[in-house]
C-alpha cells in the first residue's frame, strides 16, 4: 500500500524534473513531450506517478493532451492561472469588487506601460478593434471585440506576465459578472460614452502618453465598476 | 485500455464536482475531504480518476495531503499560484525585469489601496516591523521582516486576490533574484535609504494618504529594481 505523503515527493520530484528540462530549454512551448514509458525510465518514476503528474501540469494549463495521443507544452499559457484563481476565489467568499479592483489595479498600469511600449502594427490593430465597435450594434460581438481590445493593449504592455495575470483576472470577471457590456449598455447613452473613452485610449497610446493612457483607463474602469458593482 | 482524453474529461469533472462542493459551501477552508473511497462513490468516478484530480488540486496548493492520511482544504493560499507562474515564465523565456514590473504595477496600488483600508492594529504590526528592521543588523533577519512588511502592507488592502497575486509574483521575484535586500546593502549608504523609504511609507498608510503611499511605493520599488536590474 502507497503511503499517501511519499508518493507526493515522487509526483512532485516528476514535475520538478519536467521543470528543469523546461529551464534548461530541452523543452519549448509547442513541443510533444516523451511518451510516458520514456518518462518512466528517465525519470525514474513509476507510470502512477508521471500520470499524476501530467494531469496536474494538464490542469495548470502548461500542457494539453492531443487527440491521438501526446501531450505537448502548450503554445499560448492565456488563462492557464484562472482556474485555481476561480477556487481560490470561492473558497474565500471573496467580494466580486475585489476582483473589479484588482483587474483596475493591474490594467491602469498595464495601460501607461502599452503606452511607452506600443509599436505601429499595436496600433494600427487597435484602432482596427475600436473601428468595428463603433460601427456594430451586434452586443454578442461587441462584448468579443472590447474583450480583443484590453487584451490587445494588455500585449502592447510588452510584458508576459502582466499578459498571464491581466488574462487570468479578466476571466474571473467574466465568470462572477456575466454579461458585463449588455448591463452598460442597458443605458442607451452609454454606448456613446464607450465610444469616447476608446478613442481617448486609443489617442493617448498613439502620442505614447503614458500619464493620459493610466488616466484615461482609470476613467474608463471607474465608469464601468460602477456599473457592475450597483447592478 | 483508457483513451486519454476521455480520462481528462473525467478527472476535469472530478475537479469541477470539488468545486462545486466549495461554492456551495460544503467544502470550507481547513475542512477535510472526504476519504478517496467516498469520493469514488459520491462522484461516480474511478479511484485512479479521484487520485488524479487530488494530485493536480495539491499541485495547485488549493488542497494538502497530511501525514496520517487524508487530504484538507489548505486554509492558506499563499504561494499556491507560484508554481505555474515560475514554469510559464520559465517556457517564455522572459525577462527578470518583467518580474520586478508587474510586483511594481500591484503594490504600488495596493499601498494605496492600504492606505485607505488600514486600521490601528495592522499599523502597529507594520511599525514593529519597521522598528525590529532599523534595530538590526541580522540582514538574515531584515530580509526576512522586509518580506513581511511587504506581505502585511498587502494584507491591509483588504483584498485577499491581490494578496494571492502579490505573492505568487514576489515568489518569482525571489526565485530569479537571490538575496536582493543583501545586493542593496552591498553599498552601506542603501541601509539609510530604506530606512527612510520605510519610515515614510509608514506615514503615508497612518495618514491614511493614497496618493502619497503610491508615490513613496513607486520611488522605494524603482529604488530597488534599479539595484537589482544592474547588478
Amino acid at each position: 500500500m502507497d503511503a499517501p505523503v511519499k508518493n507526493t515527493k515522487v509526483y512532485e520530484q516528476v514535475i520538478e524534473k519536467i521543470k528543469e528540462m523546461i529551464v534548461s530549454g530541452k523543452l519549448k512551448k509547442g513541443d510533444k513531450l516523451p511518451p510516458e514509458r520514456e518518462l518512466v525510465d528517465q525519470l525514474q518514476a513509476s507510470r502512477a506517478s508521471i500520470r499524476e503528474a501530467l494531469k496536474a501540469l494538464q490542469i495548470i494549463g502548461l500542457i494539453e493532451s492531443r487527440q491521438g495521443g501526446g501531450n505537448y507544452i502548450r503554445e499560448s499559457f492565456e488563462g492557464s492561472l484562472f482556474e485555481p484563481l476561480s477556487i481560490m476565489f470561492s473558497l474565500q467568499n471573496s467580494r466580486p469588487e475585489e476582483i473589479l479592483e484588482l483587474r483596475k489595479i493591474i490594467e491602469v498600469e498595464t495601460a501607461a506601460l502599452a503606452a511607452k511600449n506600443i509599436n505601429d502594427e499595436e496600433l494600427t490593430e487597435i484602432k482596427g478593434i475600436i473601428d468595428q465597435i463603433n460601427e456594430s450594434y451586434d452586443e454578442e460581438l461587441n462584448a468579443k471585440l472590447d474583450k480583443e481590445l484590453h487584451y490587445k493593449i494588455a500585449n502592447a504592455s510588452g510584458n508576459f506576465l502582466v499578459v498571464v495575470i491581466l488574462t487570468a483576472v479578466s476571466s474571473l470577471v467574466d465568470s462572477f459578472i456575466k454579461d458585463a457590456r449588455k448591463l452598460i449598455l442597458t443605458q442607451i447613452e452609454n454606448r456613446e460614452i464607450l465610444i469616447e473613452h476608446h478613442e481617448n485610449l486609443y489617442n493617448a497610446l498613439l502620442e505614447h502618453n503614458k500619464g493620459r493612457a493610466a488616466e484615461v483607463m482609470r476613467k474608463h474602469l471607474d465608469f464601468v465598476n460602477e456599473y457592475l458593482t450597483s447592478k
